[in-house]
């Protein structure tokens, strides 16, 4: 039987998460059914979402359990196979969560190849994160030449992809983030303006961000930026909603005033679409077509991402905790096995 | 030249409009220039759109200045013609305002052939409201047969309109209103449940009105009754925001807490599609096919609708200030002068 090591829900947290919500432990799996296979971990994904998932409440997906593993996107390697479909040392992508060794259902999994490029990126700008900006514009965004988009969050794992799909698509791109490095990779990846939320003037360096006001506002963080953009929003705007990772951890409604009548009559009287989406619901629709188009983009570099690697599922929490403060650059993946497919650095 | 009495605005509202915003004053019109025709107002329509029309701020129309004739559509009788397209006689749909007389170009007008029916039903059911209620329904609640829509403000000229379009294409429809006649009429337009708001027991009466969740709601009030139902949306829930009648005449934000981060949540985890539309930018691609529906609906009796008469211009300002109480009963209509069509009752 093969022993995995686990990040498990402890506790519910009650607002902000810590260490005490998460336990490691070591499970033993399951011998390998019919049609299953054994994965040994590779990398595993972190995302905001997956602080919606240790609430009790409904979402649109069912949270974790207290005592169950934390959920969480994988690559994998096949070490074990009773699937027709799988071979030992397989690569592939999976929903296996924070451990090291899972046994899992092959029909759930995707098999990538690693000669289309680092198989990492299948948790990034090939994956979830560069699927949820895509089908966003595509499906609500709609942006058009000359028109503006802003988003926040913007050297994340969504937002980067987000601005660089706008820009090939002709709009003026203004990209929010914290901190001088992070202005800088926003210019690198060609979003027209990069701002600071963390500048004492970023309301007004925003206004001058947007003279001919905002088109399409990307929403995945919410609280001041999306108070900011606001005002600016134009008639007609469309704002997708992906993600509010600035009140994940709010635990009641926040003092007044009430701001909702306000945001009410400006949809009504702009015309405005604010729409909430997650990728899940178009992977039948749209995912063929992002496959193609992110790697025709990723070939000719067009769309360039960055990843932020940490070592050790031991470092897993810590390093979830700093993604919901922003403390990651890039996409945040958790290093948990070896990558057969290059050299670890 | 002729005289016209009107009501103009004499000074802008803070807050809920009284009768020292409105003057009645007589007016010497323009002589009828080339292309113009001199008009007769025989219907005026008083409709919630006004309150914002009367603020300096901006909407999707420019506001009413201050000593301008009060806007409004109306249904007049051309007196005198000098454009090549009407003749004295004629009954045309105009946007000619609160008062008696009006010179307006030709081009702005709509022929209204009295054979088809009542006239004043080109300011109601086969006007704007009417119109109102279909490209909310067609365009952005798409409501599918066995979901259930949920309206408020349901007797009135697009609420009453929406229920039974809904009706029509399949839907349960649950209507909220105030008082005992109300909901004698909502169940006489084949609304599946009539809903009181002014009883105590409205929310828990909500709850058993919807047991499958409501799945378009039709936002024409805001307020209390958008807070009760907004718990009640299901995924992908859709809502229509076509107005906010109970907000229209608040002067500031109401006191917390915030409502607006739980809203952005619900966006975000239903996705839900909240948008704001106004019938304007639907014209020239919905109007011919709302008058072939309607008009067939209402040749088959599958739509009824009831107006609600004032008559003389020196009562429309008391009138539209009931109508922003909702102490109207169905399409809210000033006469203003004879109907050559039918005889005055």
């Amino acid at each position: 039987m093969t022993q995995s090591r686990a990040v498990v829900l402890a506790s519910r947290p009650v607002g902000e998460p810590v260490h005490s919500n998460l336990r490691l432990e070591t499970r033993t799996l399951p011998a390998v059914g019919q049609g299953q296979v054994l994965l040994r971990t590779i990398y595993l994904s972190l995302d905001p979402y997956m602080r919606g998932r240790m609430n009790a409440s409904r979402s649109y997906a069912k949270p974790v359990e207290v005592g169950e593993v934390m959920e969480g996107g994988t690559v994998c390697e096949v070490i074990e196979s009773a699937s027709p479909s799988f071979r030992p040392g397989d690569i592939v992508l999976a929903h296996s969560g924070w451990q090291t060794y899972a046994v899992q259902d092959g029909r759930s999994l995707r098999r990538i190849d690693p000669a289309r490029g680092p198989v990492s990126t299948a948790l990034g700008v090939l994956g979830m994160p560069g699927f949820t900006a895509y089908v966003g514009l595509v499906e609500i965004g709609r942006v058009r030449p000359g028109e503006t988009l802003v988003v926040a969050a913007a050297t994340g794992a969504v937002g980067s992809v987000v601005g660089q799909i706008a820009k090939i698509q002709g709009a003026r791109t203004v990209g929010i983030a914290g901190g001088a490095s992070k202005m800088a990779w926003l210019r690198e990846l060609g979003f027209d303006v990069a701002l600071d939320h963390r500048s004492p003037a970023f309301r007004s360096e925003l206004s001058q961000a947007v003279p001919a006001g905002v088109d399409v506002y990307f929403e995945n963080v919410g609280g001041a930026v999306w108070d900011a953009v606001f005002d600016h929003l134009n008639d007609f705007a469309r704002v997708p909603v992906c993600g509010l990772i600035s009140q994940y951890n709010e635990t009641s409604a926040p003092a007044g005033p009430d701001r909702l009548p306000r945001l009410m009559s400006a949809i009504n009287t702009k015309r405005l679409v604010v729409q909430g989406f997650t990728q899940r619901d178009f992977v039948s629709t749209h995912y063929a077509a992002f496959q193609r188009d992110m790697s025709a983009w990723l070939s000719t570099g067009r769309i360039k991402y960055r990843e932020d690697f940490v070592d050790g599922l031991d470092n897993a929490p810590e390093a979830f905790f700093g993604l919901l403060k922003g403390r990651n650059f890039g996409k945040l993946i958790v290093r948990i096995g070896d990558d057969p497919t290059r050299p670890t650095p």
